[in-house]
Parts: structure tokens; C-alpha cells; sequence
């Protein structure tokens, strides 16, 4: 693998399920891919799942890591091309992402999207910048359009908790006070949709329907309850309005997932990327039900990140 | 050992001592201890001593460390049970703890009180619902109510510096402008009782009386200068009152430890926990002087750690 | 090596070059030279370059690292000696220093000047406080008046380029928003300077005169077109006035390094120690030339960083 910025860097998904797995039931056993080896972690926005399991992701392949909060612990970042910097920016990326890629054999970069103008998200620029101008493979710590190694993780614990052939797997939206990232559904709707045994359905309130890049095939629907008859697993997350983009325009306390919505389900598993807002995204009763995955969920962040640490280590 | 909050975790205090004693005698001699595991260190407020020490007491073991500065690295967490998360925070205690105590084998905490509500502070919340919720052993790196990686090290450096059968130990307020926690008298008491070669003298102003709880069997005055006389070590420390809790309500720079002061003891030794204020808390002729052992006491808190992991380690 | 604050510290320039060349050459070479010792790594000011290029050093040589951003992870620390510490600031760098200097083998250092006061930054008094009060070699990662690790990485750069016994570089000022420091020409110059194979011209606009202590047996001019004439080597750097010590007194754009001005060479290569404002201090069409060494005298960056931190680590 020579990056890992969405489902279409992966040559198969089912082996890179399988390879989660197998360092998750033994982590020591693959302590030498990384062997001298060096993984950047550069964070433009704040991370607390992401930024501690790569860290143990790369240990267990005993690999190095140097971590940095690129715009504290340094300075702004220019990302403009061309433009006279004479401003506020102090670097420019292109410069940032050549230099870096030369102390580090992986970098994985998180960059969230700045949810003013979508057509600029949507356009990655800082993440496809580092691929430009990198000399070394780039992983995705979140972009502004998906979080692939959350979506790794999701389909590892799905397939971890149901061997159905076809499992339901249902997207909800849910109300949250402030604004989202898009980058969780679009990556998730992805990933499902290249997964052979999920049938998807996403629900979400008008205004909120998910790109057709991203929905693809899926079913999608406004009604919640119709979407979470049967559900073997029932994903929420709120994002931001799409026909507002960046906007909260559904405050709508009924999308919320409680223990009345669940019962809907075919005993429906419970997850969610974390971190969540408990009793507003779903309630405590759900949250800390034997049907949630949550914690599971998370834990498989790291096995995620070292199945795709290991098959970029394996590729060079 | 199953967690270190305080010294009742401790099951054998001049054990851990030696064990301490031992490390620092031949820091290399552990390295295997703890190969493979992961120990996470999250601050909610600064450190340099505790942050660096740990780190290097980890290594000396083999250990691998990921350090977080929690509210800085990643956003805001709640910690009320049953609320309604539409505020400011992101997280909820309950689950940061669940989710990290995945990617780490040993999880060290410091979590500092807000001096608004003694009970409250008292109650040590943060640090005990770690302990609910993680499902690895917690390590104290300075709560709300205890410091006790620093009381350790305190010990150390007392039983290095005398043999005495019975070492009397002065435990002085000090003069600061700004309000500070009790954590580092509080657990110094403790510790000092709890040792069996130690007779421990608290001198404070009045109003700045420690809670019986830690007190215990040591002797209280308002006196600092009966209190030094004779004394082995003279241990300094500025706290905030206890009577108008979280005030500074006295300042009188008499209680400033000085060499005339230390003239009253026994030669005694200095000792404080560092940072300190100099020439407000303790006089640079007292913390320059041969006598002062602040720079080898926060040299112990490298094995104090040092010790504290390895008897988790050894415990799993 | 016992420090590394300048070129003074160096015992022979030749001999640490080949030695950083050593290293890059074959990186995994030395990888017990650094085993179970420890670096830490203090910055009281932004850093990238440095701040990853030193770690990967480190981790070369197989030196763990501990990083600390020591004013955000920490607080305030005071640097004059014998004040009453009422104000903000809670710790003296003498302690600081002492207490550091145990956790760790090496130290490195960054701590930029106040551009306010030419005389306090010039007395470089951090770095020389840890010199004075830490028990380990200091590393400097930038002073206030020089950047060595910089300098070196510089150096290693031009003799990769060129094997002319002699070499003409010409230091060039150049224009920027900012009052920036000194420290990277006065290095840059000092290094020059000692180097048997460079023949140095230093061009700036009146009232940027670097330093005589600094400049040396350098040739000095105010007419940049004619310090370029043959130059081999073109290494542009801002810098605040001299005269007007801290200040922004030039801003004529017609000092910008632009492929105009690198005509005027002997097809010289151009270098910059980064970050750098594209379109201020030189032209894209400069900085994307073939001619450009800016990414690769990055990338020496480890090299030398490695060459010191091994010397130092050798003479222990």
C-alpha cells in the first residue's frame, strides 16, 4: 500500500480485516516490520483515540514515533500556491511536507475541514499537498472529507460481532450543538458500501443527505425508524447540514438513539466513533447497554492503524 | 501493587523504598521489566519534574511512554454522571478512561483540585473515576487531595541522608503569592506517618491546619521556631488555607524558611518538592547551602517512579 | 564534545563533517552508540525542523528522547539570579536546569532572543545557565545569538556540492515582515568563516551589519548585485536591524533573491536554513529551481544533529 487516505488504497479489504485481527490476537508477534523505522504524527487539529492508538500501533510493529501539533508546536502553514507570503503563514506546506517526509518513513496527518466552503473540504488540499510533495507514504489521521482508519476499525468490530452473510447496517444522524465534520459518514458509507456483507441504509434528516460519491449504492431514507427495523448494527453521528453546508439546521431531540429507538433493531449492536455526547447523540442507557460497542470500537483503532502501518512497511 | 494513589496502596513501605534504592544503584539492571508495555501519562494541568522523571523512570524499565496533554492535545471532558452533554465538553470521563486503558498497560493521571470547593476536590473525582473506569492500574502523578510519587521520593531521600532509628521531620508552611493545592502536604504527611523512623512536626499558620485525616498522629503548632529546634529535616511548602479553603490569608514573610531558621535545627536538611519560589518560600543561602537536598530529591523521583511501576508490572 | 553552543566547540570542523556524511550514508550504522541514554529536548520557542531532525538523530543512534515544550508544558521560569519570585513566574532556571540535567544525558536548548534589549539577548543568558547549572553536555537548538546545529547542516551541505578547494558563498540579507533574530547568520557566518574551503561575502542593507565578532575576516558590502557576481553558493536569511536593534528598517523588495539576482552567479546553488516566506525572501521560481538545496540541507539537518549528539555521547 502506498498511502491510506480512503477504502480505494486498499487492494483488499478483506485481507486487511483479517491482517487487524491477527495482530490483535497476537501484537507481539510482528514487532519487527517497523524495525528502525520512523512515523511522523502531525496533528493540525486536536486527537485523543487517533493520536494514542497509532502511537501503540507503531510500537507494536516496533517502529518510532514523533509526534507534533504542527500549528502549536510550530507555526501557520501557507497552502496557497504562488501567493506572497507576507502574511501570517510562516511556511509553506510544500516546503513542510518535503522536509518532514525526509526525518520520517510514514507520516500520518489529521486535518479537519474548515466547514465554510465545501467546495474548498471537499478539494482534501492538505492532505493530497502532502501526497505531492512528500517523499514518503502519507496515512490519513482524518481528512476533511473522510477518516479511514476509523472505518477500518468499524468494519473490523462489525465483522467481529456478526458472521451474517449480509448484515443490516444502518448510518443515523444524530443532533449534536455544534457543527461536524462530514469526514465520519462519507468514510464509513464508503467503506460499507466496498464491504461484501453490509447492506447499508443511511437515515438523516432533510438537509443533511450525505454526498452521492459517498452513498453510492445505500438506501437512504428520513425516517429513522423505518431505517432502524432490523438493524444488526446502528451507526450514529452527527455531521453538519449539507445543504448549509457547515450549518446546524436540525436540533430535532427525537433523532437522538435511545433505548426505545434500539428496540426497533434486530437486538442491534450500538456504535459510535467517539467522542460522543452522551444523552444527546444517545442515551446513557444505550451507551452503557451490553449491545454497545463503543469501547470494543476503539480498541480496534489500534490494530487498524498497524494493519495499514504494516502493509505500507511491507510495500516499500 | 493494583494502583498508587496514596501509601495505603503500598503494602510494604521499606520495601518499596530498597526497590527504589536498588534502581537508582543500577538503573540498567531492570530494562526487561517492562518490555512491550505501554505507559500513557495525561496531564490536566503542567509538570516538567513528574512529566520527565516518569518518562525516564519508564525507560529505565523498558517501558514505552506516550505522553497527553489531555485538555490541551484533545478537548474538554465532563465528569458529572447522567448529564445532558450539550456544553462545552467533548468527552465523557467514563469513556476516555474505558478507551485509553486500552492502548496503555499502566495509565498515570495528574489532576489537579480548582480550590473553589474543598468537598468537591476532597472527593479526588477525576483520579478515582480513572480508577472505575480504566481497566489498568492508575498511577497518582498528583491529584486533587495526594502527590504521592513526590512522598515517595521524599522518603527515599530522608533514608539516604540518615540512618537515624528516629528522624525528627518538620513539615513547615511556607509564604507564596499565589494559592496552591494541599496534595504535596497532605501526602508528605502521610508518608512521613506512616514510615516507621519518622517523627513527624506540622507548623502552620493558623487557619492553614491540615485535615486530621493526614495529620494523624503528628504533632500541630503554630509555632515555627519550637517546631525547627532540634530538627533532622526541615521540609518546606507553601498550601492555600484550609480554614477560608483556596484563599491565601496569610502572608507573613516570617515564615519564610531562611538560615536563621535552619540555625534552630539540628543541621537539618532541606527539602522541598520543587518548583519553588526562591527568597519568597526559602532563601537562596538555604537552597544554595550544603545542607539543601531539593536537587537530589527531585533526582528520586526518577526511582520513586521507577519503583512504583515496576511493582505494577510485577502485580499483573 | 562537552557542549555544543558553537563552532568553538567543535574540536575539528573536517572531522565532524565526514562524520555527519558518515552517518547519512549509512544511518543504522551507530544504532548502540546512543543505548539507554536519554535526551531531552527543552523548547521555549516554536521549532520543526529541529524539533524532528534532533529526535531521529537520537533515534539513529538508538538515544531515547524526551520532548518539552517547557513554557506551555510547564510555566514560567525565572533566569535572574537573587529576586524575590513573587511575580509570574514559578521556577528558577537554576533549579530547572540541575533538576533536568538528572533526568537526562544530553540536553538541547532552544530559547530565541526578546529582540527588545541587543545587550541582555547578546549575554545569551539561558544558554549559558544551563551550561552553568545543568550536570550534562548542553546542545544548543538555537540561542539567542547562534543556531550550530544549523550551521553545521550547512556546511555538510555545501561540501556535498562542491569540492572546489575554495568556494565562494555569499550571505545575503533578505527582505521579511517580521523582525526576525540573528542567530542563524551570525552562525552561519562564524562557520564560514572557520571552514578552510570558504571564501564568505556578507551583503545586507545599511544598518543590518552583522556583529564584528561574528563577521570576522568576511568580506562586507551594501551592493548585493556585486557580492552575487561567481558566488557558488547563495544563503539567504532575513535578520532585524542592527542599528536599530529588533526593528524592521528595510523593507525594499529589490533584496529578494529572484532568478534575476541568481544570474548574476556562477551558476551558484541557493540555500536557506527554512521556514521561508516563497515570493518574500526569494522567488518560487529560485526556491523550485534545480539549483535550490533548500530540502536537502533539511535533510542534513539529522545528520548533523546525529554527528554532534555522537561526539558528545563518545566523550563521556
Amino acid at each position: 500500500m502506498e498511502k491510506f487516505l480512503s477504502v480505494n488504497d486498499v487492494q483488499d479489504l478483506n485481507e486487511i480485516v483479517k491482517s487487524a485481527l491477527s495482530i490483535k490476537a497476537n501484537p507481539e508477534a510482528y514487532g519487527d516490520v517497523g524495525k528502525n523505522k520512523m512515523l511522523g504524527l502531525l496533528f493540525f487539529n486536536p486527537s485523543l483515540r487517533t493520536r494514542l492508538s497509532t502511537q501503540r500501533a507503531a510500537r507494536h510493529l516496533g517502529m518510532d514515533v514523533m509526534v507534533m501539533n504542527i500549528d502549536k508546536d510550530g507555526w501557520k502553514i501557507e497552502t496557497e500556491d504562488g501567493v506572497i507570503m507576507d502574511g501570517d503563514k510562516a511556511e509553506h506546506l510544500k516546503d513542510a511536507a518535503a522536509v518532514i517526509s525526509q526525518y520520517c518513513d510514514i507520516i500520518g496527518v489529521r486535518s479537519f475541514p474548515n466547514l465554510q466552503d465545501k467546495e474548498e473540504d471537499y478539494a482534501d488540499g492538505i492532505m493530497k499537498d502532502f501526497v505531492k510533495y512528500a517523499h514518503v507514504p502519507i496515512v490519513s489521521l482524518e481528512s476533511a472529507t473522510r477518516h479511514p482508519l476509523q472505518s477500518l476499525a468499524d468494519l473490523v468490530t462489525i465483522r467481529e460481532n456478526s458472521d451474517k452473510p449480509k448484515k443490516k447496517v444502518v448510518l443515523t444522524w444524530a443532533p449534536h450543538p455544534r457543527a461536524l465534520p462530514q469526514a465520519v459518514p462519507n468514510s464509513f458509507a464508503e467503506w460499507m458500501n466496498a464491504a461484501d456483507d453490509v447492506e447499508l441504509v443511511i437515515t438523516a434528516p432533510e438537509g443533511y443527505e450525505l454526498d452521492p460519491e459517498f452513498v453510492g449504492e445505500a438506501t437512504f431514507t428520513t425516517d429513522q425508524d423505518e431505517a432502524l427495523k432490523d438493524a444488526d448494527f446502528v451507526y450514529a453521528k452527527n455531521w453538519s447540514s449539507t445543504t448549509e453546508y457547515g450549518k446546524v439546521v436540525c436540533k430535532d431531540n427525537s433523532w437522538q438513539v435511545t433505548e426505545e429507538k434500539m428496540a426497533l433493531t434486530n437486538n442491534g449492536k450500538f456504535m459510535h466513533c467517539l467522542p460522543i455526547r452522551r444523552n444527546v447523540v444517545a442515551s446513557d442507557g444505550v451507551l452503557d447497554s451490553d449491545n454497545s460497542l463503543i469501547i470494543e470500537e476503539a480498541n480496534n483503532r489500534t490494530f487498524a492503524a498497524a494493519a495499514v502501518l504494516k502493509a505500507i512497511l511491507e510495500t516499500e
